[in-house]
């Protein structure tokens, strides 16, 4: 008999019920007994004791569906380690409760920030097998994580649409990719619908570039469109310390980089320039078959540890293969796209420019 | 032998390219000689005299395409009756270069504010046919214009996407429609997705009672989505004269209704209220099924009218079936939701909020 | 208060589930006491006495999912009227249930087999209110059915997808597509795709017409594309009577006409011709927005004459208004595509040969 | 200056357009002065002086495009090597062209067949760089070929079509996937789309194992859906020398695998079955965003080795990394799944029978 528990936590994405799907149908199917336990919205679920009770039909059809079945929240607290409103310690009140219930394992579905308390209850002593959920592929130790294709997929499909837009009436479009702190889903998203210009966090723009892209491309073409990640940053803005980052992102005037950068080409080309922002859509619907049988394969081979009483792992992707990943190797860090990734060379040889 | 000039002018839309293919190929399928001017981005290539010759393979697999192969542009001056920026009288140019093509007939394919002017040349003598373009379906003379439903696929789409992620945090979601100042994208989006909440410019909403919907709402389910027109408006503002009105909107510090609403709507019940706005997407990509047809059709009777030597119209659909308008019943007229239609009974019957 | 049977019956279809959330929501909304007996698998459903008690919570979240929730069936036995193979008379079965439950109205989902058997149970004086359900369209009394948009944009982009191969490899392609014994969603599929021949069942094709419009097409472009309709005949076998053809159909060695038509194009023209059935597709997957709107419009309505007490009629949509149609004037008819309809002229206008 | 021709052979798939653009680009962008023959119809144009001049205009939006630009066509001989019906020797007739253009280089797409006469042509001492293209993803020597995601993401839909109408209806379904010999089409299909039973060529099917699964499933499902390989094969079969079972496939009366399948599930189990064949639909339409960014990475690297010299490579993709393959290293293999690959465990271990 194993008891487990299982909570998403953050961002919801794609294929997070494909992925627990995937957890479920394989604990079910081994003949061993389970009991199920979901906690519901993250870690919350955990820390007040909030769960049902699952069985394998409840995951039935849920493959095709987005969002999460349990819920998910981003932590409500300013840090897991810091008492809640009430006092309570919200880490003595989840291993409370796992131990409470008895649990043999937890599973636990999410990206960056999750893996960091993830990483804190294994050190903890409770036994924790993750999955590594999120549209910008940022987390460290597996080359891929489920959710980023579905929300290439979407990002790439609001690019198609400005496309058609853009040419028609021979314009400048921005249009603002998710992807936090790095490039991932832009620089997919934006060579997958041909942008013209992509920007991404790891390489820091200079805006003459970006007006020198965009009067050469005017030469050969009426229209130009940029891809633009939420997290980009200019040079000088790259040059600054975080604290004075920070500062100048609350005092500025634009919601967003995107309508920032739209003024300065503007000033500096004379061009209109339209900004679309697709924000949330990016991480929502149905998975992508991609992500599908990726979280599947995850899922399954999370199950898998957990019959073999393997804990302390994330179960990631490294050059093809389902790998374990120590969580320590895991929390904490990001995974941004390399200075010598070749699909920046090869992006560069299609004559996209990054306002470098 | 038919001399015909053909323009796309005002925002593009899905299904241009669909229009022109079935007036082009039912010109050129007709035996009689066929000679085609494309103006290029809008009036402005009939005032400049920029064209290109067409023939038929030029529309060869565009019904799938998105834009207009002609470009397009919003009328790129104050109005099309005042001198251009180097005195040019614009009206006499567009005659002018009639007539020196000794063109038989001019198609246009536009919306409200291109019918205007469509209606204009027609009382300056020129023959003219012209074919509804619009997302937001407010031609007055037709019950559906192409582009529309291809516009409610999308945004539809977009709150489907929305949806998971808001069922999955338990949030209060706003996505904000296009329509311009009619709530048909709006409202059929809306009830496609299952909103709960519809704000359409027809119907002025109390921010109290969408308070109240949400409350109501709350208490069978953690999350709310709102399909708001962008041409929302609350009781309050429709109250006020056009031009304070106006001045209203420049004063004001949100870019756009929906994101007062959710400050207003956070003061009022405590939730946190996200925002997304498609934008631009709804009216890019490739036209939907219904659009290639019924842009197709009204194209194919178009070029029926000009065969026949018939001007002076729109074609339009009532009653399923195709019409011809004459164009002074369509120009300067707008085409809102009715006050009694039954579509918005039912809305209500569904239990969709309007916020009235 | 108010008890209220519902069942589906026939070939699924899309839209079938936001057809009866829209019924349920209206009953549910409207402060009456309701209870709802879903019967499960159609008529069985009834006839057995098999059903489940439904709440508005049951059809949460259904809208964007296709088939049904109830189940269906195709009647399982020759006709409703024959005793089952045990004996029991099927009539008077689902006569006891009605009764036996206190029901006061049955709502019905299906097409023209299921009218029949409605409007048998409407003149044994049971409470019926039905809706019209079918990817055919040929449901005699509504200008549209649910299901029938959304089969038409599978079997477009089906075709789409066959354009894009067929161009590639200048080949001869058929597409067959569904809607029994008449054109409309082949005539629909076929336009928005482009299609160069298109063959439906009330305009039978001469094969030398098809041949010859195949090498007409050859001097313009490598490659032809035909849709089908499953039910589309050729001139010969339209002047068999009804039970000549089908013993020739039950003879023929071909799974489909399609297959024999590719053999007789081969033999008249020498080219290689391929053939895509894309089959029970056209029937599954999410309902497209436009279904979801116009089944929750319809569904409503139903729940609204139920609660008026308004029986024996089926929901239609006639002159884009929702009405009501008395079963008797449904039941046993078919709605073809009238000789004279404009969309065959417009389509030939575009060039579209019939093969006639 | 470089020389380059161009050709695109076998069955089309999606992004052979984008990887072609991705080559075109890279070429000049580069600065050297390019002349561009591009091939028509595959190998034909190479062997019949078919061509046209190409510019990087001509690949201007072509990266969402399906099919190929240049068209394609299956060698429409029986073998390279022999003379055509005129006597003509084809490697001699290639040979000739290549020289007489001066060509510096042959860039040639395809997949298996056209890898054969490629590495064959290199043998004969012309350069050439190639590229994988193929739905099946059976090439040797790379991870991934471009068009198969594509294909995956097709074929998934349809079987997602065919999941609510078997549901629905509580019916065995079977969807025929295509893949050629090797099953990687069919596993990732099934896979993302939930089938319950996946039949592939790697994999020797017992009939009696696949009636078990389906009593199996029959008792906690009504419905049970099987994902088989065009080229799935029974253990019997499989036994058969190449010869026999060849004269067996000929002989049968079904026209493929499913029908088979269908008849021997029938008289098995008692089930109706349910046969759809979504065939040359998979390899048409839109390449999905995957598959734009992978074709067009391997293109601009072609483009990259063209520009280096370096000669007589496919193009290819191992562990995340872009690689170049010796062509004799790829010609004549065939990429199936290896029996230990972890996806298959994991697909069992998620319950998913493969019939053995």
């Amino acid at each position: 008999m194993k008891r487990i528990g299982m909570l998403t936590s953050g961002g919801d994405c794609q294929a997070l019920n494909a992925a627990m799907r995937g957890v479920v149908k394989t604990l079910f199917n081994s003949g061993e007994e389970i009991e199920l336990y979901g906690f519901l919205e993250g870690y919350k679920g955990l820390i007040y004791g909030n769960y049902k009770m699952l069985e394998s039909k409840d995951f039935s059809g849920v493959i095709t569906k987005g969002g999460t079945i349990l819920g998910s929240s981003r932590t409500p607290f300013k840090t897991i380690t810091e008492p809640d409103e009430n006092g309570l310690d919200k880490v003595e009140a989840m291993k409370h409760n796992y131990y409470k219930l008895n649990l043999d394992c937890m599973v636990i579905l999410g990206g960056n920030g999750t893996h960091k308390t993830a990483n804190l209850l294994k050190n903890e002593g409770l036994n924790i097998v993750t999955l590594p959920k999120t549209i910008d592929n940022d987390l460290y130790g597996t080359d891929m994580t489920f959710g980023f294709q579905s929300a290439v997929d979407i990002a790439t499909n609001c690019i198609d649409c400005i496309h058609t837009t853009a040419a028609s009436h021979g314009r400048v479009f921005i249009v603002e990719v998710m992807g936090h702190k790095v490039g991932w889903l832009t620089l997919n998203a934006g060579m997958a619908s041909g942008a013209d210009i992509i920007l991404i966090p790891e390489i820091p723009y200079d805006i003459n570039k970006i007006a020198e892209a965009i009067e050469k491309r005017k030469k050969r073409s009426s229209f130009t469109i940029l891809a633009v990640a939420e997290g980009a940053i200019s040079k000088e803005d790259a040059a600054l310390s975080k604290k004075d980052y920070k500062k100048k992102l609350a005092e500025s005037k634009y919601p967003s980089i995107s309508y920032e950068l739209a003024d300065q080409i503007h000033e500096l080309t004379g061009e209109d320039v339209r900004v679309t922002v697709p924000g949330h859509t990016q991480r929502g619907g149905s998975p992508c078959p991609y992500d599908r049988v990726f979280a599947s394969r995850l899922g399954s081979e999370a199950g898998n540890l957990i019959l073999k009483g393997e804990y302390g792992f994330m179960v990631g992707y490294k050059n093809r293969e389902i790998v374990k990943v120590p969580l320590e190797d895991v929390a904490g860090k990001l995974k941004s796209i390399p200075a010598d990734a070749s699909i920046i060379k090869e992006a560069k040889l299609l004559g996209i420019s990054f306002g470098d």
